[in-house]
């Protein structure tokens, strides 16, 4: 009996059977594999957040976890259904950009086309491949099938064009929002270890709809102390973060992913 | 210690501590049971949407898992509470339908009256059944106790209608929306095995709120290529289901459950 | 391998990779942990509701249970980590009032600041320390590390002001609305072991908004026949709760939490 950690990483919500219907697969094939939910509230058909919350995610788990992860637009085309091998974890799934962050993890990851149809469900259907075609393989892979058996090795396996961010002339930076949080946080493709992490004032502004943001705290209570409006912060996904003490900082001033942000240096 | 699955489906949301109390619960009775939830998104006291979904995902668990369904308007009144054996798994829950579609699994089906108190929390409370009496009975169940324990046989266990289409006279068929999943397909009671999977484009139309569907997609992609408008799809749950490819069906032509499907042979 | 079971109450909702985080940490060092959702879906920073959710939830679990809480407005500041051991169970999170009504159960309760950084991940930022701090500590404590490793004891916990009833110079009693359910039901803060169970009608009156209510059910059907109107029922929280038949109580009347009842003897 297998006691591998099996994650799945949705846009299915949680109301239908979905979600039910691809672990009972799993479990009646890998009795024993620890079902663990990163999340099912992907916006429909968001690849770009479904890659981003992945790779905050799965790089927590143990090594040999299997993280399954179905955001398909392309269900049932002719888009390639792949296995990913990197950084000593397993990814299954629709090769549709999803894996672009793990798959730049280093020289030694590897793609594969998963053909094998010995390890699917008799009849996959066309419109639910999550539970006919991924979950059976996460099954296999959990109980020990060597990733070679599935498939051959993919050269090109699609990537998104990366969310890097702008090194203008005049020497400022110019990056967008990623992502917005539950808690109304701005995560911006800004990474932290950029910016100095001891002078203050920082030695830049940070320019995002016209707001002039010039506070880099150290927590969010040190950012309510220092300024009334909203503050930048290194966050937990590696990231620059503008936020607010105790309200949503993208709510409040109407900031949406994709925005436009500015940084100049002082 | 058992390691039995214990599926959860209820309308309890996931905001208070009705679930985690009911995992307490069984936990405490049959520490190994590995818990899954299918959903606690049911619409509140729709006991047809329970059986729908409940149906569509207890399938693929293993044999002799245990399903616990509670959609229960009437919690604390004198409808029973059951256990059903059917196909090879258990269902504990309220006797008001939500198993109809379980018992119709073959003459093997069996369900009975939960009187045996010996496996009810004491003093079961008139508000909370589900954790006070069917989560204990599921543990119960998952430690090995034989389904005779619990109670006499029921001989006339609540079904709800069937949610059957009807064939008239001009030999078209009259159906209806039965669910609208999360990404807006509106899944009809037509069961895709009646329509042939060759000829194109198919010898029938389906018409919906005065929209005539003409092209059965073998996939999304290729419903998106073949049709601007709605189109029909043999979906994973084993109907005939009316889709668009990047957008909700139901939200774009505002169809929902229940409306009138009408399918006229060409 | 630990089976110890790990619950997780947070305010951090589903749809981001941070509770996926913390799993991925708990399960990275304590691989045979029995992970369980409480709810991630308590009201962002709302102390109160978490403290009442938890409390109806955890005491249902196995006795060493450890107890993840995460509803942290000053996280990053200088309010303590702490871990609480009280009734058998043990609790993990910040100082900030979350285990007020756990630290009720007795004299035997004990509260430690969490100090020992050797069970944290190193370098534990600022923003995240459900996943940095609390994620590993629970690990640790699933290992059977004792708590007296990870720091000292705190003589005065935080605890919040107690949501008692006041009992006025006529002999009524005033309290208000603790939390309102899934389904609408509103609980009080008039524990219902305070109330006749015999006589009928009840010997009070409760008044809430205008509204006079007469009735004392014991299940929501006898409610719905003796009343057109808001009810009483005896909640399985052990409060008294407002509520209606078949609807939500709290939409349908406009009921909100803090509203003050008044309860009147006859």
């Amino acid at each position: 009996v297998s006691n591998r950690v099996i994650t799945l990483l949705t846009d299915f919500g949680v109301a239908d059977y979905f979600v039910g219907a691809m672990k009972g697969v799993i479990l009646s094939r890998s009795p024993g594999s620890v079902l663990i939910d990163i999340t099912h509230e992907i916006p429909v058909h968001d690849i770009q957040t479904a890659a981003f919350t992945l790779n905050a995610a799965y790089v927590w788990f143990p090594t040999g976890s299997i993280h399954l992860a179905i955001v398909d637009p392309g269900v049932g085309s002719d888009r390639r259904p792949i296995l990913v091998e990197a950084g000593g974890h397993l990814f299954v799934g629709p090769d549709n950009g999803l894996f672009s962050l793990a798959l730049d993890q280093g020289p030694s990851t590897q793609a594969r086309h998963l053909t094998n149809s010995t390890y699917f469900l008799p009849k996959p259907s066309t419109t639910f491949q999550g539970r006919d075609i991924f979950a059976p393989v996460a099954a296999a892979l959990a109980n020990g099938i060597s990733p070679v058996e599935f498939g051959p090795v993919v050269d090109d396996p699609v990537r998104l064009e990366p969310a890097r961010f702008e090194s203008l002339s005049d020497g400022s930076l110019r990056g967008k929002i990623l992502h917005i949080d539950h808690f109304g946080n701005c995560v911006t493709n800004l990474p932290s270890r950029l910016f100095p992490t001891t002078t203050e004032p920082p030695p830049f502004v940070l320019e995002l709809n016209g707001h002039m943001v010039r506070t880099l705290a150290s927590s969010y209570e040190e950012g309510a102390v220092r300024s009334r409006g909203p503050f930048l912060i290194r966050g937990s996904a590696g990231y620059l973060e503008i936020s607010l003490s105790s309200a949503s900082a993208a709510r409040t001033f109407d900031f949406s992913v994709a925005d436009v942000v500015r940084l100049v240096w002082l």
